[in-house]
């Protein structure tokens, strides 16, 4: 499971630079899908993440206001702040954590029952989705986007 | 591993559903980013599934060719014979398996070393990021894309 995160934290920090490189009004542009534009994309990625993980361990998991979060800095500080929760969680994970039940109790008083695991992996889909729609914005923007490969990451030394 | 193998499976099903919908010149429709068509893109989330795991067990790869499968019926039944194939391997993926080396000869002579959870990673990973591509032409066409939620698919019973 920590391969995929790590796979995600490096891929982020590439779309970090990559974004860097961009006029900073188009972090901001409306486009068609994700999370709106480029910033808040990266935003909501970096919420979902700790927020599901926070909902794992029974903490709080107050949601904060984008409208604080403007500038890439800004999402990189929050980022920097939240990521210490993240990886605690993460480099903790356990196969024995898979199948432990999360109750799911919707607003409007459903309760769906979910296991660890596919929480876990909601997680990091998610933030691969997000990074194949901004590779979409990238080719629309005429730029070329960070490379969504898992090879060559050295995230696995082989035998 | 299998976990996140069935959820691209169940979306990918999803989009095929979806796309039914569609006209069919929106399937071959040229777009930005991507593999250029969203047919071409399913064609080669299938070919790059399928060839990662024929070379990882030193079985033949032979490319097909798009010009072949310029309708959604073709694509789903190329999908249909090779996932025979796909399901095989998954089914029997072990995690003793992560750490094995495989070899990767580039064209120029180059030599690279990947672990054989890298590449089942880079596969997994590869589709997630191209449905998140379609989501972005989904919503460019004004439909609802397909969701992209792993909690809720029934991938893991709860304990």
């Amino acid at each position: 499971m920590e391969t995929f995160f790590r796979y995600n934290w490096i891929v982020r920090e590439q779309w970090y630079t990559w974004c860097a490189d961009l006029p900073p009004e188009e972090l901001l542009r409306q486009r068609t899908g994700g999370a709106g534009s480029i910033l808040k994309t990266f935003f909501h990625v970096i919420d979902v993440e700790w927020s599901w993980l926070q909902l794992l361990q029974g903490k709080p998991d107050e949601a904060e206001d984008f409208a604080h979060y403007q500038t890439l800095g800004a999402v990189r500080d929050l980022d920097r702040k939240l990521h210490l929760d993240v990886e605690l969680f993460v480099r903790a994970w356990e196969p024995s954590m898979e199948k432990r039940a999360y109750i799911d109790r919707r607003t409007d008083g459903h309760v769906e029952l979910a296991a660890w695991g596919e929480i876990v992996r909601h997680v990091i889909a998610h933030e691969i989705h997000h990074m194949g729609q901004l590779s979409v914005w990238a080719r629309e923007l005429g730029e070329e986007p960070v490379s969504a490969n898992v090879i060559g990451k050295r995230l696995i030394q082989p035998d």
